[in-house]
């Protein structure tokens, strides 16, 4: 497929099971050099929060964990781990609802997701995982680890599967990122009728990280992939960008 | 690039401005003939709404709409056209939210987003577009003419843009499919750890739909993209598996 505008996305595979400590931007590093084609500026590197989570050291361990009455009862109402329930409330800052088995928390980031981002789906046994501290630092000391080992800053996006209201199924969406705008604002330019665009702000960032997901799979050992020729723009954004805030929220 | 997994996404450039009327799958094979590389049976072709809409004769002259008492109402107070809200109400089914000068409803088809799906940017002065009256018959239609004309059917996706509760942006999603399911279930299989992914599916028809976004952009005229190398399940699906049931939705 000769044509532009172009897009290649390539799944980054070979990699070990992450481990805590593991330092992530030489591994991720390692994988775009069997690629064998280096990185270009306007590279996106995409990471998922899994093996991010796994490096920094965020996972807990469910039998040192001491369930409230709160999430003792929720739980075995909802046969749900009381401990798996109270990890999720610690990581709330706010319940948004706490209905049929489901929890939708704001999460201290501020993203509203089911399970405040608790991540129990492939981890070691008897642990559940936290979302990164703070995505968008882990995505900058990816890239600037990128940057030294392969001469070459990518934007990085730390990506994590959400569900939406109203639509079935999850998708990926950028919860950290770093040498990108993670919004791509087309307020004032001109469609090609010459209207003014109003209120076309696309959330680019979150339309790669559902890109990437199509190499990734959920069974496959495919946890970060390599996205090349996506116009994303350029600069020193942050993954808080992509949450609304809630005074101007109908849904909160 | 030459590793596995890999997807490669091509915009579908050199099209004329669609008109009512107009065989869009005659129009979308000859601009996947300039690419070049003829279609494979695994390919998705994305559309976007606005030109399937303007083929289909969607669009609606404003100076014919008769503003209710409610779209007069609220429109002058909102600043909004009495007659576009008029529209608006017209394609609703229910309205889930109507505040701050914004419309969220739900369409006939049962999507929920912005202004029931009513498109009054980069259309004929004077007129809007509401979306297709079957988005999958328009997927279908345009998938049996591009096997017709090329030999091959793709699966076909019919995009449009919604926003999201909780997260700034409009990001790409599926109204209409063909050839192709828009999910991707996992439960019951395996994690690499060895647990059964419980929760697990993945709304591959929207992630696709992000992913052609990026090629398109919102003032380039690229209004359709060709997915290679994308694993969506085949089969014959409808856009309506996106829609979460009433009565499993905790944000209706």
């Amino acid at each position: 497929m000769g044509a532009e505008p172009r897009i290649e996305i390539a799944g980054l595979t070979g990699m070990p099971e992450i481990r805590a400590g593991d330092d992530l931007a030489a591994i991720v590093a390692a994988a775009i050099e069997r690629l064998g084609a280096g990185l270009e500026p306007h590279d996106i590197v995409v990471v998922t929060q899994k093996i991010v989570s796994k490096a920094e050291g965020r996972a807990v361990r469910l039998d040192e964990v001491e369930p409230s009455g709160l999430a003792r009862d929720w739980g075995s109402r909802h046969r749900r781990d009381p401990r798996l329930v109270e990890v999720i409330l610690r990581e709330a800052r706010r319940i948004v609802r706490m209905d049929r088995g489901l929890v939708i928390a704001e999460t201290r980031h501020g993203f509203v997701c089911a399970n405040a981002g608790v991540d129990s789906s492939n981890t070691e046994p008897g642990t559940v995982l936290l979302l990164p501290e703070d995505p968008d630092r882990s995505a900058r000391v990816i890239r600037e680890g990128l940057r030294r080992r392969l001469g070459t800053a990518p934007a990085v996006i730390v990506s994590d599967s959400f569900g939406r209201p109203w639509r079935e199924g999850i998708v990926n969406v950028a919860i950290g990122v770093a040498g990108c705008r993670p919004l791509a604002d087309y307020r004032g330019e001109r469609d090609p009728v010459g209207h003014v665009l109003q209120t076309t702000v696309m959330a680019t960032a979150d339309e790669a990280a559902s890109a990437a997901e199509l190499v990734m799979g959920k069974t496959a050992r495919v946890p970060a992939a390599l996205i090349r020729g996506c116009a994303i723009r350029q600069g020193d954004g942050s993954a808080r960008e992509l949450i609304r805030p809630s005074d101007l929220d109908l849904f909160r």
